[in-house]
């Protein structure tokens, strides 16, 4: 089942997607929810970000090669991380599928996409355990963690980075029926494929940080998790176009324009 | 004027704190609001945290001895920060004055309080100014941004040091009318004070971190800035209790026990 939300004459509202149609609810699927009679054709609504999240949690350094690509760039030798340290993301930084990655006036070039698959927490919870971790989550989406390598580099925090405005694509849509296994990752530039790689072979997966974080941390119905990304990254520039397609679940598309 | 937010039969209320009572409003103050004909004694409503941050900043190493402190703990030379670099926490781990801190099971002796001033922000905001900056803080509230000290420095991110459920007590309300400074914090713990510091006396004030985020983010109603402590900081145990006391704001208090 895919949740997606769109703007209904500047109300948001939740839909499920059929096929290229969305059908509205009444409610949401993080409580109680029904559907409406009416249908829209997909291709004729605003989708919104499909769920602003409560807590906005992502994993850094979660797939081999980019902890080794990262280290390369950084002349340093690449240091795996030994256990699930969860990070943060905000919400100011979030846009929808088909918005505009904005970059500002004083960045420099080294604006990057990175391709990551977000897991979207449907109960509060706490002490997951490993069986039952996954049954913590509503479903899955896409997300694309736009970061300013400059910065990222020189500040003491990823603030601006990572989290200036328009810095965090996210949707299409939530897709509940998702097997991490099969799933593969692909972004694209301007159409031509820029990496490929196994959405699930990750350091430390989804069922790994659910046990980790729960120890500690209460999560709660809309809370995300961005699972992090593989290998290299790069430049980003006005006029492109990012797509970051997950098998089974669909592509998150944004195009990229320099401020003026 | 001072903003709390109170339990009514499982119902959040706002409510105007007026010497020891609290009248309740209809609304809210980041919208509108009116009073009600009522009133309680304060003394008898549970207060609750008095607002959940949309987006939870804080600034790490944000006043010069705090830093000097760190820096000859961990045997390295202080390294004041040069611009203001905005971190994040967790919302998760709010509570209100009064409730319980509580230390996880397998935490070590290193849970240390860190009295701060938060700012909370009253409206949407982007490239504010330094004459205008202010203008866009509803008011004033104390947190603790409880520590562990351990987890602190050997995680990659600050994720279980500063983010275990309850280790961010914050109220216990908000203070609109407040001439920062003025202001002085002292942290007590089981009333023998700890720490008193100018609260103004900041590397980054206020203005600073406003000016410098929304050059790049936008801030929404209900964002909080926490802006960091002074000096030294010290372990508290169970059967503690902490309180930290800001001039004309208040005084937040919070019992501290140990996971059994």
């Amino acid at each position: 089942m895919r949740w997606a939300r769109f703007d209904n004459n500047g109300t948001a509202l939740y839909g499920v997607v059929e096929g290229d149609t969305i059908i509205p609810v009444r409610g949401s699927p993080l409580a109680t929810w029904e559907r409406t009679g009416t249908r829209h054709k997909l291709a004729e609504v605003k989708l919104l970000v499909p769920l602003e999240p409560l807590t906005f949690y992502a994993c850094g350094m979660n797939y081999p090669e980019h902890v080794r690509e990262v280290a390369v760039k950084l002349g340093q030798e690449p240091n795996l991380p030994k256990q699930p340290d969860i990070g943060y993301r905000a919400n100011n930084a979030l846009i929808a599928h088909n918005e505009a990655i904005v970059i500002p006036k004083d960045a420099t070039d080294k604006v990057q996409y990175e391709g990551e698959l977000v897991a979207v927490i449907g109960r509060k919870c706490k002490h997951l355990t490993r069986d039952d971790a996954l049954t913590a989550v509503l479903g899955y989406t896409i997300g694309n963690d736009v970061s300013e390598r400059t910065w990222q580099r020189g500040d003491r925090t990823l603030w601006r980075a990572k989290n200036t405005d328009t810095f965090k694509p996210m949707g299409p849509w939530i897709e509940t029926d998702v097997d991490l296994e099969s799933l593969v990752t692909k972004v694209r530039v301007n159409g031509k494929q820029m990496i490929e790689f196994h959405t699930n072979h990750m350091i430390f997966g989804v069922v790994d940080f659910l046990v980790a974080m729960t120890k500690y941390l209460t999560l709660f119905p809309g809370d995300m998790v961005w699972m992090g990304t593989e290998g290299a990254t790069a430049d980003m520039k006005h006029g492109d176009f990012c797509e970051v397609e997950i098998s089974s679940i669909g592509t998150l598309r944004n195009p990229v324009v320099r401020e003026a």
